[in-house]
């Protein structure tokens, strides 16, 4: 079976196995592996040991984005309240704002069509529009709809304003480039172990400011989410030690995991990954569909499609006959219209996307579902 | 290696194989595995149908306790603000309360010793001397000191005076009984997947009061804790769906985990587990060591016991040559004085824990550790 979901996503048959053991997380032996990812991760998001630091909490994207939201923004009851802008241009920045609003925290967003990455000069134009604006927090690729947003420009916008960056780079990380040492204004960037790590579901990370995390003290309103307690666990009784119960057999199969990273290097993931995407994109219109996106602002983590225009076509009814063909995808999607979602991160490889292509190709005609209008 | 320790325990290696798969969450095969573990758990706490719901969550035990509190406990800024009793005898009651405090929940805690259960006339003085008291938050197992509340008793207790129960089962759950029909009192039992039910971390779960979750709308203040929501999707989407990308593998682990617990059978388990105890504490006496507790109220999840009275022992230095006699138990304590840790749970006999008594024996007969003070 071939999964093309933007995660999890298929990994090796190595770091699957890793996760097969019974381990102590508190074992001086496993302490020195979780030290090493925390290092590891920090080097891949070009952070500077002392000023910038590796934080990891158990779950999901999500409670690493509330944890986030929380630690760096003091509520809107605080006595100096943070206020967020949100660049929405795709269902996963909506769930930040929905963190965030849940979390008591002042938002503000700036409403953009979902099919093209936010631009600079409209970031900057809604900061100098409200002064009030502590911090941006932006989706780096948008699951949503497939585009990718221009960390590094809208990075320096932030910059500029004296303003402060919150960056979920969850659906990207390890295949996007973000250079933290070149960002002075990013309090952190999240993501988890189950994306373009290619490891599995169950850890989220933040590699934070060290010096932004100390100050932000006593925002969080939460025991669970608060990563300037988790930072100082790990001062306190040393950088192998999980602050509660990790799920620990993910951790060891992430370690393999980033081994697989180092060895293909992470550019060479981003090509691969921009050449599946590439191949699944143009390999839909070979077949007569309609992708989501125009070519030129789609991102290589995950396709949009549109669903044939045909009253007879089903979305699970696809799904499962796609799976019966050995390719397993989304049975739902995120977008205003019906579509379908096509992950092309993971260990698969182009002549996988081009496999995929055929399969869609031959149920479509299996089902017999009209591609175009009448 | 023998694995002794109170969660992650020591599995089957059929429940550690069921890790070794990719899968997509949101596949229908796995949704009827998903909604299978609710349903099996919801029977394992003595739920009915309707009237209880099993809600799951990333993450450890924390984050599931901090979200049943946010969920039933209105915060103290609210119209009509909560207040939360809690028995505190053991260093994880201690964990509920800096939980409900940094979430914002009124508190008053009950100061008990740790080497007994609570009383319940205790916990019914306390309620009576305190008329805004809504919940009482107790710690089913401590795993701090090794006792075991009686939470049959102090659930009536709480039931008379007219004031609602949250049950911390998560060291305990699945050996220790509890049958929420009996207890209408209670909002949640909480629990974990890496403990007493023998699966791997990762999953926390709420069985908790349908009516109750429903009529805690809007108090959670965190999307992701918010267990109200967490039944809402699952109403809403089926409750084969997680709300958020789960650790997938730890679950199909667990499903694995639940039919050795069904062949087992709960009295079963607490039967052996409670044996494992009995042959550890008294193996503890025989070999001239303390244990913490008296025989009478040592519960059958941990063991905690007093280190030798002699300057040169060292608890990682003993850690270690355990550990190289083939049995691993914690390497820290939480008790206010110097004690080891050694877990009865997990997939361990009575034959194993008489291996760990001689192990013990052997590693300070090797360290040459005086066993009572001179």
């Amino acid at each position: 079976m071939l999964l093309l979901i933007p995660g999890p996503v298929q990994t090796r048959p190595e770091v699957r196995a890793a996760l097969a053991q019974d381990i102590a997380p508190w074992d001086n032996e496993f302490k020195s592996v979780f030290a090493e990812i925390r290092e590891r991760v920090l080097g891949i998001a070009g952070g500077i040991p002392g000023e910038h630091a590796t934080l990891a909490l158990q779950g999901c994207g999500h409670f690493i984005m509330e944890a986030a939201l929380r630690t760096f923004v003091p509520a809107a009851t605080a006595a100096a309240p943070g206020k967020i802008l949100i660049p929405l241009n795709g269902t996963y920045a909506g769930r930040v704002e929905r963190l965030a609003r849940e979390a008591g925290r002042q938002v503000v967003t700036l409403a953009l069509p979902e099919t093209r990455p936010a631009a600079p000069e409209e970031v900057a134009a809604a900061l100098a529009a409200d002064p009030d604006i502590t911090h941006v927090a932006m989706v780096y690729s948008e699951t949503g709809a497939g585009i990718v947003n221009d960390a590094e420009a809208i990075g320096a916008v932030v910059r500029a304003a004296g303003r402060r960056l919150i960056l979920d780079a969850v659906s990207g990380f390890g295949a996007l480039p973000f250079n933290l040492a070149e960002h002075p204004e990013c309090d952190a960037v999240m993501f988890t172990s189950g994306k373009c790590l290619e490891g599995l579901p169950g850890i989220g990370f933040a590699v934070v400011n060290v010096a932004r995390v100390v100050a932000a003290a006593g925002n969080a309103g939460s025991w669970s989410f608060d990563l300037t307690d988790v930072y100082g666990h790990a001062q306190r009784v040393g950088w192998g030690n999980f602050r509660f119960t990790p799920p620990v057999q993910v951790l060891a199969a992430f370690k393999v995991a980033l081994d697989f990273h180092a060895a293909e290097g992470q550019a060479a993931r981003l090509a691969r990954y921009q050449e599946n995407s590439r191949v699944f994109h143009q390999g839909m219109r070979r077949i007569g569909l309609r992708p989501y996106l125009d070519e030129s602002v789609q991102g290589p983590i995950i396709n949009i499609v549109h669903q044939p225009p045909d009253a007879g076509f089903q979305l699970q009814n696809f799904i499962d006959e796609l799976k019966r063909r050995g390719v397993l995808i989304s049975n739902f999607y995120n977008t205003p219209v019906p579509t379908f979602r096509v992950g092309c991160i993971g260990t698969v490889t182009p002549e996988d996307m081009a496999r995929a292509v055929v399969a869609v190709d031959e149920t479509l005609a299996a089902l017999q579902v009209r591609r175009r209008s009448a």
